[in-house]
């Protein structure tokens, strides 16, 4: 394990943001308290950031926990965009609903519950794909998933850099799948590929080519 | 001085980037050999796929330097994209110009020699702004161009983490400008900002208000 940024560093950061939206502290709370893996705030306002930049029609989350990431995508989106919810844990997604619900975001919302690599197969022209769910099923995810990617999308993949274990000599099964997703999408030639060393490290790839 | 991304992480990221484009491997070379500052490789590789996200048609650079980071971004516009680049030293922009022209980048753009803050006040409805001058000059900067940006603009600064001294006690002009700098971006309603920890901090903002 290595620490990515100097926690200086990210501590003057949070510093800077100013969040009163009591849904967000609700969920950041709970995440603590439960020990759930969230994005955490830093990286969730670089998705609104880049959401409101891209202006996506349909964004697909592949692993969207209890909503964290999901509720901030929501938030970023215009009055014509659309994002799928998809989680293995009903539980996750009925909570995620709540939010939605007490937000009220949940127009703009798909909520299902399975198997993600199944579930993204039935859609077509994905603006934005966020990839969160088993770091061993990255590879797979985005091969299935590239052909339904729409001209010029935009795919985001969180815990790229995994701790730090991906630059490190001994690896593990998931250290070694993160490893050769990131090598896949910086040598594919659809996409062009930036990973951003925020928290456990946010991979960035534009879409290239038409499929 | 604070080491903001563990070095090994660094070595990782610049491994999984295959860069056979002769043009940016001079100006690194050269960028190296005369210790001049520029964003390098794994900032501009973030550039330009902002660009290409964002595709803008004006882009306006105060502090070209020698061309390195407008490379990047002429590279990614479309046909009809534009970029302005800024930079005191006539020397610099001479060079940069000289870039262009052997990368047939010409027609799209303009080459400006003088102070930013002067220049950048003659363009209107600006769709993304680079920011890599004096540090002590952000924030003048910024006040004066944010009414010349376009709706829905991108700000991008650069060296906003200014070697990790923002978040050490003991702080010297450049990095209480860059401090102040920052949080001017993150609690002005103009602006919904990131601050992207790749090499010496990258901000981003995204323009929430019409002017």
């Amino acid at each position: 394990m290595i620490e990515i940024t100097d926690p200086r560093i990210d501590a003057y950061l949070m510093n800077l943001t100013q969040q009163d939206d009591s849904l967000l502290l609700e969920m950041e709370k709970k995440a603590k308290a439960a020990d759930f893996p969230i994005v955490e705030r830093l990286v969730g306002r670089l998705l609104y950031l880049l959401t409101r930049l891209k202006q996506p029609q349909l964004v697909v989350e592949m692993g969207s926990g209890f909503g964290y990431s999901s509720y901030w995508f929501a938030r970023a989106l215009s009055l014509r965009g659309k994002i799928v919810l998809i989680d293995r844990e009903a539980q996750h997604i009925a909570h995620a609903r709540k939010v939605f619900s007490d937000a009220d975001l949940f127009d703009r919302a798909e909520f299902r519950v399975g198997d993600a690599l199944q579930i993204a197969r039935e859609y077509q022209g994905i603006d934005l794909l966020f990839m969160d769910l088993d770091k061993h099923q990255y590879l797979d995810a985005i091969t299935a998933v590239t052909p339904l990617l729409a001209k010029n999308a935009l795919v985001i993949a969180d815990n790229t850099l995994w701790h730090g274990n991906v630059a490190e000599v001994v690896q593990d099964r998931d250290t070694e799948a993160i490893d050769r997703f990131n090598r896949h999408m910086f040598t594919s030639k659809d996409f062009f590929t930036s990973i951003v060393p925020l928290r456990d490290g946010v991979l960035l790839a534009y879409k290239l080519t038409e499929t």
